[in-house]
């Protein structure tokens, strides 16, 4: 595992949000992406090597929504890059973590990506993603 | 504002944990530090640019304690690193946004560090970390 990709901020207005992070960083989103898969519009934000993406619902059964619902706005998980996706799935469950069920897949900003079980990392929602070619 | 400096995760028990995040990684902490003042003791991981911090409660007034107690081990704030601390103190209050009190002060990891409100950052606790000399 290398850097931090990026850490996903879950918020319940994108366009709200955008303007706060905005006078946050000194600097605007980058893009604005819509996972239809996972229920999301995600916005981009560049700081330095790291990336802070956040994530809108865009239904009810999203997980956004439900992670809102439960917890509030706040930071909904954190990404690391690897350069094999595959290898370090295997690896990982080799040491006994558990992988979510429907990955690997495609997720925002052209990366495949998995999701590690909170309930083996101390409660943090890890995300691995590589980058596709 | 530049890279992540790092997350701060809260943990029940630094040892079981590093375990776990040794796993997680494929190398293990680099170092442990407490910093009596906020009533923690940490312990630092590297990810490529980025570091992980998991923080154990050392009492039970410590804001690890509390977090811990109402929220359960999970992620507990994010760090940017900062060239200069107070110009960008400056500029964030400028822009409305609340520095906790008794801030900026020393930190773990050599740092001098201060935290934004995270009424202000969409539930996020931000700190910003300037590398002391």
């Amino acid at each position: 595992m290398d850097k931090i990709e990026h850490i996903g901020i879950a918020v319940k207005d994108l366009e709200t949000s955008n303007g706060l992070f905005k006078s946050l960083f000194g600097v605007a989103h980058y893009k604005i992406e819509e996972v239809a898969s996972e229920g999301v519009r995600t916005s981009f934000f560049q700081s330095g090597p790291n990336k802070i993406e956040l994530l809108e619902a865009t239904n009810p059964d999203s997980p956004i929504a439900k992670f809102l619902e439960k917890k509030g706005e706040g930071i909904h998980h954190v990404a690391f890059a690897v350069e094999d996706l595959e290898a370090e799935m295997k690896r990982l469950e080799g040491e006994g973590f558990v992988i979510l069920p429907g990955f690997p897949k495609k997720g925002a900003d052209n990366k495949q990506v998995a999701f590690l079980h909170p309930k083996g990392t101390n409660g943090v929602l890890v995300e691995l993603c590589q980058e596709l070619q």
